[in-house]
């Protein structure tokens, strides 16, 4: 029986330090209406969903706090939960999360069609730094807010209606790095789901990077790795001018080959849609990355071994 | 002071069965001296560039040791190190190695511009099987006819005319593993060397991929590879139709931000030439891939922990 999923990346125009929570969610239900529309089974929303990329800023004590969720779901984002469930539709969706013993992380979140939390992941490659740098009027305090996702990354089921795709999920900078791509992988990825807000200048303060460039980078990566791992990979952005801050768009669903199927138009709000024959990863998987065949992990060893580059002397 | 390096890419077109080893010799240095004039000071040959790709055949004994190399130089392939050493020009090139005891690998060097070798590498990745196929008209023996490379990625330095950069070379294959580059990109690499012949279509057996789609993932993998190590790459083919089977194209020359900044135009003898700020890596080790900030080798495990893939249940 062919396993064919509808799947819609839901990208998302900016989301002003001034928007109402309440606005935000409505244009996101608004988006996943289109998806359902459309006949999408699940939508990927982009990271930090909910709100504008607060890392840009240095913030302390309760203004800082606002940004994070301290359940999921829980009554500010409960209409999105209550409106998926009504359509059948499942979702991803980034978020900052706060838990019970205090600790913060980049997180995100898979449900199914019946609304429940099938999926649960961590930022692990937190891009940027724990003190903001002097005289730049944004920052990526990601280092400062988060704590290192404690989760790695963990493949699991999706739901039987979706053809019980092995799923996987990364948030934004973890696109950049083939090892998360790989330990999902050699679990056998299927399907790989993720949202991103990258800024369109460097971040970390180079000079060598403009909007175009890193939306090329952004998209290479995401068509390199679905296809060295023989995924599909939906990939969605938080895109446009937030709050003065530049944000790449550049929303893609790619194929086991790596091909661009459905990429965005806008740096608004767009909804894309495409039919993905989640059986077209045996030919990658069977063969050219017939994993047990042909990996040679005893020749990998530094991966594992050292953290950072040790040039020859 | 800048460390601008100018690289050839030397694609060679088809070398049949009946071709002359003297001939196809000729074809190399008329291409290392078509660099060599162009300015370059490293060309880039393919791999198994002294002879046809023979793991397409199963052959036996005598014909089939005709193809490896007991010693490198030798006399057979010594003009070529020659007319180099008159140029001070430096070059990759892949070849069959048989060893003094016998075993046998997909192997290049890298000779330096006073044809001297100064970097040596074994090919992990090999495709294919050790039994043939019934009823194909070609196979893909490399795990009857090689070893699996016993020398790991090693990273050496260039010769100082050069900049000294940090090199790796791989083979063929290898370049579609991102742990391979991975393990070069710890070493801190800076230019990527290496040579391949790529069926046009699977030559594993599969019936879902072209000449087109083949060549998109090969540039793909250069070009993302490079990007997540931060490194120069040079990804050069023995192309056109050999003995009857089709071979790709597609050699490329990419910067460290994965862009193609050369690529070739035929499937024949054709030499490509680009200018190399090797400091232009800097950039990507520095900022985004500054490793030491940002990988978590903690969640890598499975990549040295397992060979084949292990889905959830």
């Amino acid at each position: 029986m062919p396993r064919i999923l509808r799947l819609a990346a839901a990208q998302m125009g900016p989301n002003q330090r001034a928007d109402s929570r309440e606005s935000i969610l409505a244009r996101m239900i608004a988006l996943l209406e289109e998806a359902a529309g459309k006949g999408a089974k699940l939508v990927v929303f982009p990271e930090l969903a909910f709100t504008t990329f607060f890392p840009r800023w240095l913030i302390e004590g309760e203004e800082l706090d606002q940004y994070y969720e301290a359940a999921m779901p829980n009554p500010q984002v409960q209409p999105l939960f209550d409106r998926a469930r009504e359509l059948g539709v499942g979702f991803y969706v980034g978020y900052a999360e706060r838990t019970a013993d205090g600790k913060r992380f980049n997180s995100a979140i898979t449900t199914g069609p019946d609304g429940s939390i099938v999926g649960k992941y961590r930022k692990v490659h937190l891009p940027g730094s724990v003190e903001p740098r002097v005289g730049d009027r944004f920052q990526q305090l990601e280092k400062r807010y988060f704590e290192y996702g404690d989760l790695g990354f963990p493949a699991f089921r999706g739901p039987a209606e979706w053809g019980a795709p092995v799923m996987g999920m990364l948030v934004c900078n973890d696109r950049r790095w083939p090892e998360a791509w790989r330990v999902y992988g050699l679990q056998g990825v299927e399907l790989m789901v993720m949202g991103y807000n990258s800024a369109a200048y460097d971040p970390n303060g180079g000079t060598t990077e403009n909007e175009a460039i890193r939306t090329f980078h952004s998209t290479l990566a995401a068509q390199s790795n679905a296809y060295m791992n023989a995924t599909w990979a939906v990939s969605v952005a938080k895109a446009g001018n937030e709050d003065g801050s530049g944000l790449i768009g550049g929303s893609v669903i790619v194929d086991p080959n790596g091909v661009v199927v459905a990429q965005a138009q806008t740096l608004g709000d767009e909804v894309l849609v495409a039919d993905c024959d989640l059986d077209q990863v045996r030919q990658g998987k069977e063969k050219m990355f017939n994993f047990a065949a042909h990996r040679r992990p005893e020749h990998y060893r530094r991966i594992t071994e050292q953290v950072g580059a040790e040039p020859p002397a």
